[in-house]
């Protein structure tokens, strides 16, 4: 496959799971961008042995246990999308309590939260 | 639920999940054992919105992103023993490295091949 | 004892020591929150080898150094009515400096700063 | 206060508090030997508003918390030297749990056990 | 040397790499900024063997790394002072990502932007 | 430029940097070993605006930072062989120790030391 062939999969897939609005964001991040669309979403999220469901739960996972606060909103969004319940959002975290403390997990409740009581929700 | 049922659950649980020789482990470190048995699998592990499968999905990219080596060998074999296929653990692994980079992706990639290649293994 | 009575112990205990308002935080956190009050407050903190000052020590230095940003204000207030002097707090933060290095210690310093420079202050 | 007497009284300081074995060993390691010693020791452990069984507490609970495994032997056999029990550090081991997760607790857990079942033990 | 020299040649060396504004800023915290005087930039940042823009390539990744978002502006501002440019400061950021992930990265990379398209910019 | 184009690219680029052994390491861990073949050595270590010195500079910093140590000696290793000196890599630590503190810098400049102590060495 060829780079521009892994590039525009890659940009459809970060669509499919994030929305427009977070293509447009990561698009505005030069050469930064371009590797995170063609590797994390063209090459990573476009691999078949997990579901787009299972791999959320794994992103939220590790985005609460090392605390990146920054892009765990849009993850929690696209966790819900992808099929993931409100309660099952608060399992995951729940767990990852137990793996990386209580603090990251109160900041990652509250975030989910605030987006659940938005229902949509914008960024 | 009083004390001494929750502790009960939470080995029959621990056991369920991870084995006699975790448990056995866990039920030797004191009172943080007996926090672990009552709160990590009495308690979070014990809960039914999440299955065991999508616990360790989460448990695992936890583990590997805050690169703590020392309890992953248990939760990939727990993982596996839930339904996780070698290939679906690999994809964990792939992913959490788009999120916390290469290196603990690594280390658990070599974990995980150690495991698999002595078939069943020992803790 | 039962799950009640280690919650309404833990309730006392989270008031006791960080106030009303932490208390009300933490109840509104549905199930994380729950365990919280239950693990963190009913069991750990309940626990008597370590005075609350002592303890309060631990949880300063352990959030500085991974860099819990957003819980380190409730906890150092939490250390001052403990009986932890400001000048005390300064040296758990320059402790934690030579272990976790200087950016972390600095954040650190500016929120004691703010808090003490408010004389009681609130959350 | 010179270097060289920064120096002497950081040397001093550090075999009061570890050993002569650990300052042999941060002897050995150059300039950065050098800076512990001056920094660390001629400085931090040196002022007065803490004592070194408070540092210790805020040691500890800083290194388990970050997972820094290669230097939790040290400080804790220090920690035991300046008049913490092995109750009392094994509930600054369980109050870091609630702030940074089950398994940096659990490995220093392992450790404390090793250095006190040893009784004195050697580095 | 004495400290009171190491301080003033430290206080020069901060005021150098970073400016006056962040000179003021250390300054104001006490005795965590007299350390940060004398020990970063008395001691360490006065070493020949690197160039302060070698120091800023390290310094930059570290902080990358780690997520210490709040110095990182300063930081950055002194990289491009000492000769990196923007392009080689967004290397520096890609190569951080193979070690540390995408989120911090990314992060990093807004905070360059933002200070760049600033021209100068103010801290 | 087409996937082979570029895995081709990052093999040669690998072994330049860092040799045959870890090319061989890498290449045989699968899917990921292949990423990191692309993307870290056929993208990101192949774009020109930084020299292979520079990378190293980063990338030490970047592993000393989070306590990568497993991929500490040979980035270690790959840095001596680009062109910097034992007193630079020291330097680089020491840096790094003002961000991350003391702890991982220690256990750095042991690695440092055992490599440079057998002269070339080999991982």
């Amino acid at each position: 496959m060829s780079d521009d062939t892994r590039y525009e999969r890659g940009r459809e897939r970060l669509r499919e799971v994030h929305g427009d609005r977070s293509l447009a964001t990561i698009e505005s991040m030069g050469d930064l961008g371009r590797l995170i669309v063609e590797v994390a979403y063209g090459d990573v999220y476009s691999r078949p042995a997990l579901t787009t469901r299972e791999r959320q739960i794994a992103s939220v996972a590790a985005l609460v246990a090392t605390g990146r606060s920054s892009q765990l909103p849009v993850h929690i969004r696209s966790a819900l999308k992808a099929g993931l319940t409100t309660e099952q959002l608060q399992e995951v975290i729940i767990q990852t309590a137990t793996i990386a403390g209580f603090p990251p997990a109160m900041n990652a409740w509250s975030t989910l939260k605030t987006i659940t009581s938005e229902g949509e929700g914008v960024a």
